[in-house]
């Protein structure tokens, strides 16, 4: 797909498309003070709506919702609470995701079957459910098309995050202005396959809910299924994406040039939040991009960018600034992708540290110096094939083990 | 397999068994003063050998070195350094795993081919195989056949291990008294499928190479493979078995009451000594048990128990003695093995946490008392078939982080 699209950043997040506005409320679930916990967009019109969930089989009652919803092919709104996830509530919980989706239906007048329903928090306490509907009822009070609806939506869903997470592109399809805009949440239990992290993308595209699904499910698997921080992928790993098609642009049916499009905007703001997660990884002080290459498939080269960024071992060695190559080739090597040592080369921030099988020349002193940015690329030519793939990652210090040591259930 | 077989601990380790000798000398490869880091095992006639090596693609040179002698069966000594992995190291690397096998050949008059040689510590740096060699020599002055053999051999494999590691066994088999002894070294880099981790059994039981490789590997798919630390598997893990039949029983050549009885001897061991890498886990405060049952699988058991032992949430949970079940449901419903939370039941320490897919009625005092002790037990049965498997691993910690981040290349 040639991704040759010019677009701009323009602000606004989740409200940044036409037709689109967002809120931000307390409802009281979170017990910080004064922090907001609900979330709630809503279209003038009816979207097509896409999205990709957690494989997890212990999957929250919202994301079962929501899941229909997403079958059904048209949405309208999005209700989305931080502070409990909702998961491993049983039938109760069940009734929960629907009676948000119901309230906001009642107050909103829309289907409630057009309305989808996002936690992330806390696992297995029961939903202060009157709490919950109050915050919807507020949030519907506050609902705004501008910059600040799409701010606090994006101050609603994060939890132990230290930054709100929004981007939005402007970009031409068809002759007509199309926005692609979003916020999400995330910071651990973050990894491949969708973790704990809430995604919320509006664009006023017109596109066919089956051509969003192709676009969301590409993009989804270069972006979020990317990114890593723990390992761990939770039971509320969502996103949903909203097309309402105000731009006015010839509806989207099939491929072609608007299709490519519309996917590379879709591909670069799912990516862009993807990073800003990797980014914020609980406890990170640092940003870390595994370029791999060469590798025998792209399956393979996912495969081993993820080991790297999974590998406790290679993240505590970033941390240190200390460019301990032999970690992450023993890590490449361990994950049963192809790899041949004797053909592969390892460069730390642009320096070789690895080749032939053996350390290269560097002098430790520049490899050392390579490491002490705090943004990092570790790029690793297997020389075997074509695949290729990035992964996103974050070191991992004291501070993560402080964040979930003493974050008690 | 019948386990009810009768035995008693003694002391000596790999020197226990009738007819070895061992050593462990400092030949200056660890920068600690005083450190001892080279190891010698001699057997006083010809042995069978079985041995279970890492997978990695980028197995180290003393791997690939010992990989061979276990092919051919028969071995009669063991050479092991720690402070240096001999890994990511070339040809030079091959050439020096030779060189230490040559060496000790020499000096003990015995065929290199004979020689099974191991290493571990740092990755891609060059072999001193002077000091290497020197020190072979050192080791084959001191060997000794009695406990403070045993002592040194424990204390020279070791790297950041806080202790040595040895176990050794007498029992009965076939009319005759059979011992059964080992050290181990593995702190880091530790996980399934043989982690940074050497392991060293002798036992002077009479039984065919084939019919030890056979209970070699059994022995090390519900032992060393079932343990973890942070999931990384390392370019030198090695578990070798040297029998060299001074016991005088029959020899073992088929399965029966003789081969389920050393069998059961060998198992206790390899458990023994994992389960002390897991306890000595860097960084690690608490010893953690997981046993799960009930799992439609064998498979799917070991699964759900590695993909608890490995999550970083749950171990840092652990750590701050939080009965947080939900990152524990969350673990292995994502793990792809088959799961139903309406069904699960799981235990933390004897206290029922979840069931029928929410949280037990177990008061939090209750869960977060069973979280105190050093030694904590994760009960899951998932009430879907008869697979079982215990995995056992420590909790994670900011000694952890320390440990890897400071420990510079």
């Amino acid at each position: 797909m040639p991704r040759s699209v010019k677009f701009r950043k323009v602000a606004g997040g989740v409200a940044a498309a036409k037709g689109f506005s967002a809120a931000g409320v307390r409802c009281g679930l979170k017990l910080k003070k004064n922090a907001l916990d609900l979330g709630l967009i809503v279209s003038d019109r009816p979207c097509s709506v896409a999205g990709v969930f957690t494989t997890s089989r212990a999957a929250a009652a919202p994301v079962g919702w929501s899941r229909d919803v997403v079958k059904r092919g048209t949405a309208r709104a999005v209700v989305a609470n931080s502070g409990n996830a909702n998961a491993c509530t049983g039938e109760r919980g069940a009734r929960d995701a629907a009676a948000m989706a119901i309230a906001a239906g009642q107050e909103l007048e829309i289907d409630p079957d057009e309305i989808c329903v996002a936690s992330t928090g806390v696992i297995g306490r029961p939903l202060a459910i009157d709490k919950v509907v109050a915050g919807v009822l507020d949030a519907a009070e506050e609902l705004s098309p501008d910059e600040d609806g799409g701010a606090a939506f994006a101050r609603a869903i994060i939890t132990t995050d230290t930054v709100e997470k929004t981007i939005a592109v402007r970009l031409i399809v068809d002759g007509k202005v199309v926005t692609v805009g979003g916020s999400c949440k995330g910071s651990g239990m973050i990894c491949p396959n969708m973790a704990t992290m809430l995604a919320f993308v509006t664009t006023d595209a017109a596109i066919s809910s089956a051509m969003l699904q192709a676009a969301v499910r590409s993009a989804a698997d270069v972006s979020f299924n990317r990114i890593t921080v723990d390992g761990d992928m939770s039971t509320n790993d969502t996103l949903l994406v909203l097309a309402n098609g105000a731009a006015g642009n010839k509806r989207i049916t099939r491929t072609g040039r608007a299709f490519e499009q519309f996917a590379a905007a879709l591909e670069f703001v799912c990516t862009h939040l993807a990073k800003m997660i990797a980014r914020d990884g609980e406890g990170a002080t640092k940003f870390v991009e595994i370029r791999v290459r060469g590798a025998a498939s792209e399956s393979d080269a996912v495969r081993i960018g993820r080991a790297i960024g999974n590998s406790p071992l290679v993240k505590c060695a970033i941390h240190g600034n200390d460019p301990n190559w032999g970690r992450i080739i023993a890590s490449a090597a361990a994950c049963g992708a192809r790899f041949e040592p004797a053909k592969a080369r390892l460069s730390l921030g642009g320096k070789l540290a690895f080749e032939k099988g053996v350390a290269a020349d560097t002098p430790l002193t520049e490899l050392e110096a390579a490491m002490k940015p705090k943004d990092v690329a570790i790029e690793l030519d297997l020389r075997l094939g074509k695949g290729a793939a990035t992964v996103w990652t974050c070191d991992l210090s004291r501070e993560y083990i402080g964040i979930n040591a003493d974050y008690h259930t």
